[in-house]
């Protein structure tokens, strides 16, 4: 099953697929959040699905992130062996974790704007994990697929000397910018994808850039949640981000990002993201997601 | 003026205090959130309490972090140079920035579970920042004070392996167990306090360990307020920690924290905090705050 929300920053409206129609969830829920999801949302949204007790939305308007925002995002760095070698690094002997403030969270289309002096923002497409109840301590990876709500595709825009030069090594300095974390389009149910092998690819002004697969994981998503919930509790709604494949600016092949350049992200059977990247202007207030309550 | 929320895991009661006397905040506000600080609430405590329309409250129950949960979690490394020094570093030419979970946020008396495994559980008293309003970009430190809604007592508890040897360098990993993050009991306004120069202290079981002086802060709080602005958008309601003085077990001068130890913090005009750490019990559900809304 896929979920999605649809409208304006502030007022999106949650929504099931069923094929290529989307129906109203807004009846159920008021919003994709942790609660919908720790509750059962998805199980009851299949239902009314199913019986034919939802109207048709018009996707016509923005397309939200398909979750509202998280209590945590959660990233893993250096996951691919070959983008660590970009990187200059050899992959790591355990998972590297870092957080993204959740308020980075925004629609899969949405422009980003380029932070003010920065000449190094960079993008990562990235298999997102949706946590759909409570996780923490793990007994091992085995346990893991029971704390996943469902997929998704993000990317991880990053601003390398914020990020390295700037941050006394600590990363999430370049991580966090205004709508540093276009997520979605689409939420998408564990039983709807094989996530072991799912190819992630990423272009630039339809140039691409990242082409690889899941299966090239230096550790996997159950491994991940498993490691992850040793040290920290993982809330519903949350968001873990499980690292990019090579092919990104900091590799010194490609450029950085530049007003006006297009950014597109895909993830096999989870959808794709079109951003526009923008030069900042003081006048533009950013406005982040939030998320609702009915 | 001082804030407060009393009662069990779930359902704080927001309240507000006149001298010794705690009245009751809840027929203004279901808790003390971003929502409340953003839209003037604290000004409406006031008049309220002026005017005598608030309840006493009794404070005998369990007192609970005097914010609900934040959205984000923002911590400052290596920001005494005392600090640094015993932790093997220079003092940082610029704010070094790392995240904690916002489920880490707990009670200032609550038990912390020492994680399962941990032989390195370190305390770290420090003056915290609570936000007052949405910051981005904010034009110079001059500007920083109007961001701030208050002052709280802050313990960044700290699982020194985590953090520093299975890490691979990000120190988030030791930094968000449950519990790591007791704070209060206080939100201080701006103005009960010079935060320019308030002593700060924390005893293990009695005996002193850190004893220094927010004067000693590498980055006050103007600057990294200006700074962070830069990086990423602090939201109402977020948690600022500003870093930790030297006297902690990491020097290698005291033991690190075990099961029975009782941990106190105190900051000049900020008030006190005391927890009992205990040994983890799988069977032990640990709850976080989250925060209610009415």
């Amino acid at each position: 099953m896929k979920l999605a929300r649809f409208g304006p920053i502030g007022a999106e409206r949650p929504a099931v697929f069923a094929g290529e129609t989307a129906y109203d969830l807004g009846g159920l829920t008021a919003d994709i959040d942790g609660a919908f999801l720790a509750e059962g949302g998805i199980s009851a949204a299949r239902t009314a699905l199913e019986n034919g007790e939802l109207p048709e939305l018009d996707t016509g308007a923005r397309t939200g992130s398909p979750i509202a925002r998280p209590s945590a995002v959660v990233c893993v760095g250096m996951n691919y062996a070959a983008h660590a070698a970009e990187s200059g690094s050899e992959p790591p002997e355990v998972p590297i974790l870092f957080l993204k403030t959740p308020n980075t969270v925004v629609g899969p289309d949405d422009d980003v704007t380029i932070p003010p002096g920065s000449e190094r923002t960079d993008w990562e497409v990235e298999l997102g994990i949706v946590i759909g109840r409570r996780t923490a301590y793990l007994g091992s990876p085995a346990e893991a697929m029971n704390s996943v709500a469902g997929f998704v595709v993000g990317n991880d825009v990053s601003e390398r000397r914020f990020q390295l030069a700037d941050s006394g090594g600590q990363w999430s300095k370049g991580k966090c910018a205004p709508g540093f974390n276009p997520l979605g389009p689409w939420l998408v149910t564990p039983d709807e994808v094989d996530h072991t092998g799912l190819r992630l690819r990423s272009w630039v002004n339809g140039q691409p850039r990242q082409d690889s697969s899941t299966a090239d994981l230096v550790f996997g998503v159950e491994y991940l949640l498993w490691h992850i919930s040793q040290y920290l509790t993982l809330e519903p709604g949350d968001l873990v981000m499980t690292g990019t494949p090579q092919g990104v600016a900091l590799s010194g092949r490609f450029p950085y990002l530049a007003p006006g350049d297009v950014v597109e992200l895909e993830i096999e059977g989870l959808g794709r993201q079109r951003q526009t990247f923008v030069e900042y202007s003081p006048d533009a207030v950013f406005r982040a997601e939030e998320g609702h309550h009915g």
